[in-house]
């Protein structure tokens, strides 16, 4: 099942010349949810030939232009292109008063319904659940207040064991997969952990856009397979990091090697770095399964990863 | 002296692939001004290598996303770069309302004076006079309020003629510029009539952004040397252009024509012209004058225009 992330922008605050403010497109099985969306992301889906429709929601992390600038025009965007299907939007609460504001004076009555949900600013409060997956809150430390997101899959149903599927009823094997006994004609029971051998695990991905360091969040992201984490700055510039409530590449490889996370993905990088290797040649001695964020490159979520 | 327009988007509501929404960034000898600020428009002008610090003002003409939500990011990205120099913001009441609230949820406090003035949406009304021009405003008619802005130089001084200027002392030479008698030393004076010849005529370049066709405008935009004035579709949606109180081509062309114009500049094509061709061809017919705006094309205001 498809579980993928695509990074649409890496810059931080400042835009630089060919990097882009944040903003991230997750794809779990076709279904597709915005995370973040700076200035200009309606034109970058655009270029990756993306369907603006096909997004289900939309997730912002916090208030700083470089992580929702861009969301008023995508709003737009849906209703002159004629979108019926409903959109969800979570963010902080203020964001519910710019939409409305920017719609009024705009005059714009939306042809598709837009839900508002407010974040809460607490890890592992719920954030939504729907077919695809299961998405909680995660407190960062930034600024202003900053909730950062981590998207779990749902459970995967059970796997019939080889040996054992063809005694299975084509009838009754969605109920075993979904884990219960088999009754036989003949009424023996046969129970289910003779039949099926355990689901897959659920994938995650944790999104950390805007955070200084904060290892109260390792708990939370105990064992997710790809860590979005940022890193604006390099050690060097510890201080500055410090005073404008950032990351910098060691702290984001830090917090990935002691939440045991499968990958670290590395973005929101300062102007100042002209090549952003350097960020990742310092998160790499402390997590070597470090990478670099890209302008439209797309990462797989999950254990087989391939890039 | 400069007085030039580069237009950076060309593209209505819907942004298309290759056409970015309304902005334009006026010179006028070296002072710079922007008017109408879509999204992405901080990008463009740093593709265009332009010092976005010397932005003295920006003119927002109305409050649908494709001519303003660019603004926030603009107004943001001068803080970050340390912009101390003040910005004036000419726009509709409710833009303050906008930008206040987006500085407030993203606890920015401004490290440059930002003067919010609102603008009237009357013909003729005073604007702005700075020390390179006057600008009035123009009442558009369109689903919301939309206000046009015409941008006019200042009155130059009058020149000296050839055959009379070496009998002018040098002390005297910026008062009879200016239109005063001479007094020569033994009393008699020279009148200045007999001294100078008219100056160069004021150019003036007119901002019609979103309107349908308003022959009131006319008499406001009498002789302008430059007309940009909206050609979202061709006669044969005139309809439509009605419905949406957008103008067609040959609307535009006819306004240019009345109000005897230097040239007209079309744009804010909609997005089903893929080649906006034809609406140059529909407008020339009632105007030969006619040119396509272009996303990053400089036109020059003047009667000597040189494309």
């Amino acid at each position: 099942m498809r579980f993928e992330v695509t990074t649409l922008g890496t810059g931080a605050a400042l835009p630089a010349r060919g990097r882009y403010p944040s903003a991230q497109l997750l794809n779990v099985n076709g279904k597709l949810y915005l995370v973040d969306c700076g200035e200009g992301t309606q034109e970058r889906l655009r270029m990756a030939e993306v369907n603006l429709g096909r997004i289900a929601a939309v997730f912002i992390t916090h208030l700083h232009g470089d992580h929702y600038l861009g969301l008023m025009g995508f709003i737009s965007s849906m209703h002159l292109m004629g979108r019926t299907a409903p959109l969800d939007v979570f963010g902080p609460a203020p964001l519910r008063e710019v939409i409305d504001l920017q719609l009024r004076i705009s005059g714009t009555y939306l042809r598709y319904p837009l839900h508002f949900h407010p974040t809460e600013h607490r890890s592992g409060a719920p954030v939504l659940r729907d077919d695809r997956m299961e998405v909680t809150a995660l407190a960062l430390r930034h600024r202003i207040e900053c909730t950062g997101f981590l998207f779990r899959e749902l459970p995967h149903p059970r796997r019939l064991a080889k040996e054992t599927v063809d005694m299975i009823p084509h009838y009754a094997r969605t109920a075993v997969k979904m884990g219960q006994d088999l009754i036989l004609p003949d009424g023996r029971i046969v129970p289910n952990a003779d039949l099926t051998e355990p689901p897959p695990p659920q994938r995650a991905y944790a999104y950390c856009s805007d955070t200084a360091y904060t290892p109260e969040l390792v708990t939370f992201l105990e064992g997710v397979d790809l860590l979005y984490h940022e890193a604006t700055f390099t050690e060097t510039l510890r201080a500055r990091a410090k005073e404008t409530m950032h990351s910098t590449a060691r702290q984001a490889a830090t917090i990935a090697r002691d939440a045991h996370v499968g990958q670290l993905l590395l973005g929101h990088f300062s102007s100042r770095y002209k090549d952003p290797n350097v960020l990742l040649a310092e998160a790499g001695e402390i997590f070597p399964n470090s990478l670099l964020a890209e302008e439209g490159r797309t990462f797989h979520v999950g254990p087989e990863a391939k890039h």
